[in-house]
């Protein structure tokens, strides 16, 4: 349960076709760290070194100020740890709270984050896309990074069409606002969205694929690797989800049947 | 004052010694969102397309259906801006508010940003570590990513002394988690932490700065990209701050002085 990789089945696209292959995709799940009984913070993390994430948490964030203020840390359940703090030491979690909209009555694991984004987003549109089109398109993002080009250090995420036309590509520090910015631009060109593709350039984490099935986009294409929390969500609402897109090759994590061409009766 | 990369000074180390150039950083500032007059995230963004970057947060949170919700954004000053929603939709700010606690009272910018760590951290502790140490950084938190080895998508953390002895290397799906755990198990190994150099595998962002500098550490290596405000704190503090470490080479953002060694006289 507390493995920090697992085992994840993929169709493997590349000069010889199709081919379905075993890989490992890195794990995220949701942890809550709780002061007491009061809620503080809930991170996507990792498992493995929880303790150590709590303990560096309340002291890189100012909130403690040794790691000798901490008696004790208890898992509560799977996705809750409690932290103890030593008798007299107040905290007012209220002044640190953050990310607690992530939290759920229903637990904090990566099933009920899933079920979550279910309630609000439902299945994935329908469509198919040209295998073709999906591996030109972190190219595509490529070209359209300014500011990546004068500094080698910005994300970028741009919405295209499923004929590979951009709606909207931007750039950003952050990987999550260069997704927001690019979703903000296309939601103006056309609303609801098209059958549309998201492509970024950082990983495909689970909020990322989140915020694309909220507003209705039907696949997902990087140049770097999905979490197993974002291929567990992108199975279960039936989205496209594409990664390694690297040099005419990519893995397809979830929705190989929405691709059409190029291999299609492998 | 908006412009999405900035031009910033920094000393290149490579085989020919130590040489001053310029190079384009990415800009990173913060960005309140407003509901009205309520406060609902702020978030660490590159300037421009705050418009997109609004509509875009509003929708992929769920928090807004469409974007004809919004009738108006409107800049209330340098680092806020409030968004005017169509009458009658009634949006419960607190039900999605979220990493608040990085909001200050005496305004939102860059500037504020760094005061607020200042107050919380004060100066970097002084030192000096060889250049050698500093550049073989880099590949020695390349050997020790068992799970980024087997999955190719998680990111990397150690403590390291200024002998470049490892107090503690992580890994973790999320940038500030394995930064969180690194110094984490560093706290357990000694406290407060000896003169160490945090190294990172992702970009050094603002935010890895301030979680450095507040438990005291006084350098940060990494292979990637500082943005401007990572540099403008590093630089406030006497931060020693590399970026682009790499076969050999390396940009030095900030406290040059501390180096030792290798092109020392130049």
């Amino acid at each position: 349960m507390n493995a920090r990789s697992r085992e994840v089945r993929l169709t493997r696209l590349g000069e010889g076709g199709r081919e379905s292959v075993e890989d490992m995709a890195a794990v995220e799940d949701p942890m809550e760290i709780r002061l007491g009984d009061a809620p503080l913070a809930v991170t996507m993390r990792t498992p493995g070194d929880d303790e150590d994430l709590v303990r560096g948490f309340l002291l890189t964030e100012g909130i403690l100020l040794s790691p000798e203020e901490i008696t004790g840390i208890r898992r509560v359940d799977e996705g809750r740890v409690s932290v103890r703090l030593r008798p007299g030491l107040q905290i007012d979690p209220e002044q640190f709270r953050r990310n607690m909209f992530v939290s759920s009555s229903c637990g904090i694991c990566g099933k009920a984050s899933i079920e979550q984004v279910h309630l609000m987003a439902g299945p994935a549109p329908a469509f198919r896309v040209e295998v073709d089109v999906v591996q030109a398109l972190t190219n595509e993002l490529r070209k359209s990074q300014p500011t990546f080009d004068a500094t080698g250090g910005l994300h970028a995420a741009g919405v295209y069409t499923i004929g590979g036309e951009p709606l909207s590509v931007r750039e950003d520090v952050g990987r999550h606002n260069a997704v927001d910015k690019a979703i903000g631009g296309a939601s103006l060109v056309s609303w609801p969205l098209p059958p549309s593709i998201l492509v970024v350039s950082g990983r495909q984490s689970f909020e990322i694929v989140q915020k694309a099935a909220v507003v209705g986009i039907g696949g997902i294409v990087g140049v770097s690797a999905p979490s197993s929390l974002a291929i567990d969500l992108a199975q279960q609402i039936g989205m496209l989800l594409v990664g390694f897109s690297r040099g005419g090759a990519c893995n397809v994590y979830s929705g190989v049947e929405r691709l059409s061409g190029a291999g299609d009766e492998a």
